[in-house]
């Protein structure tokens, strides 16, 4: 897959800064190429289901925002990306001692993206595929900032 | 619809105080009736997305939440629940000063129960529509508390 | 609900008319209104699934159809309506000797519509509710007839 | 993938032809494998959409059963195979000549399966990827066989 806006690194990376949840939940943008994004997150007890494993909310909270970002380093300059729907399978309970949420672009279209994510627990016996996703993006034109009209 | 663990309340209750994600995102528990939950969140910075809204991921979370709180509300004694899977269509962007999530069982199975979940953003404005869900759940047998064997 | 195409009835008569698969099927448009559509098939052999009940194929069409003839009846003269994405939970078995299929605009946007879609097998007992789906349908620009241009 | 039954291949051939629907539509099970199996389906009217590719739910049926079969292929003797849910991505028209659908087990538990499947149209400039699917599917015991009790 081919980029077409030459920063696109720079604009995924700031789309991720700006998420707030992103930074609570303690998630980091690990890896950025065109049309796949990786994000990481570490265990602890916030972020934990009843059964002390990581909540589906979380799970599905990373593998959404590696989507977007997947979709996003496709776009043109200019673009901004929003969710439409997402699906999730949860295949095993997170459990281990980070998150690996994967997500990479299936079909970049002009105004929408269609995009699978899998999230993997690492934990002291190997990597554990504990979640799959299937997300549709949408491209909004970005508002022309402060001064630029 | 009627709760067969006349005990349903604080057993929701209880299971939804161990999610230590709803801690984290300040979501509260607010109604609890037989197949019939509601969450609501409060907007703050550290639940956005990168245009200032609620992420989708937190969005995601309390609708999730409210969904295995009301499948387990109709679950006998003795019962846990875990997500299968759900999918959850945006509808328009969390804005507004609070979140309210609600869940309720479409299907009551022995091991499988379907939740319809949608979430409200409030505004000054009133009510907006602004996530639909369905959710698939999971029963599993609890484990016996300690020294119960 | 409010049409903005006054035709908007012959319209998606003729869209559904011009469906292959819904007369392969047997089924019939029994109701359109704005925003809400009823489609109905009745039950024979060639529907089956490998139990005799309607084919969760069958079932899935119907209310796929339906909620795109629900879509298209909102939107503007020239229209045209593709489905993107949808999900079907699978409440009950299609047992009966007809499936009336009902869908429904949840949000009706410039380019995206979200529906809602419930299958209700109808039987000797009365109604049983047998499958509920969200659907994002997309509007393309229909193209010009012949000799418009 | 290693299948239980080593009859696994009978009883996913005799289970697809009791599916009266995909006679009805023309789909043909071309390739069983432990976890993975292929069914293919031909272009002709009967099968469209109003703009005479395959309509959205003939994608879906096909990619239902392979998915359908594929978690039946790895089942224990004496198991029936039904759908919970699934979701389906269209990500291009379905058009050309044949349709090939394959579906495969991501996880295979003793009473869920999780599948992942996929359809590719075969046009003159090749295979076109034109939908993607997840879905859950449920094992029920098999009746015993009439005399068997």
């Amino acid at each position: 897959m081919v980029a077409r806006n030459p920063r696109y690194g720079d604009v995924v990376r700031s789309s991720f800064a700006r998420q707030g949840l992103m930074a609570h939940l303690g998630a980091e943008l690990t890896q950025v190429e065109p049309g796949s994004v990786e994000v990481r997150v570490r265990s602890r007890p916030e972020l934990t289901q009843q059964h002390g494993f990581l909540h589906a909310g979380v799970t599905t909270s990373v593998v959404d925002s590696a989507c977007g970002c997947a979709a996003l380093s496709l776009m043109p300059a200019g673009s901004e990306v929003v969710s439409v729907e997402f699906k999730i399978n949860l295949l095993a309970p997170a459990r281990g001692h980070e998150l690996v949420a994967r997500g990479r672009v299936l079909r970049a279209g002009r105004t929408i993206t269609v995009c699978q994510g899998d999230a993997y627990a690492l934990t002291d016996e190997g990597e554990v595929h504990c979640a799959t996703m299937t997300a549709t993006m949408f491209r909004v034109e970005a508002p022309e900032p402060d001064g630029a009209a």
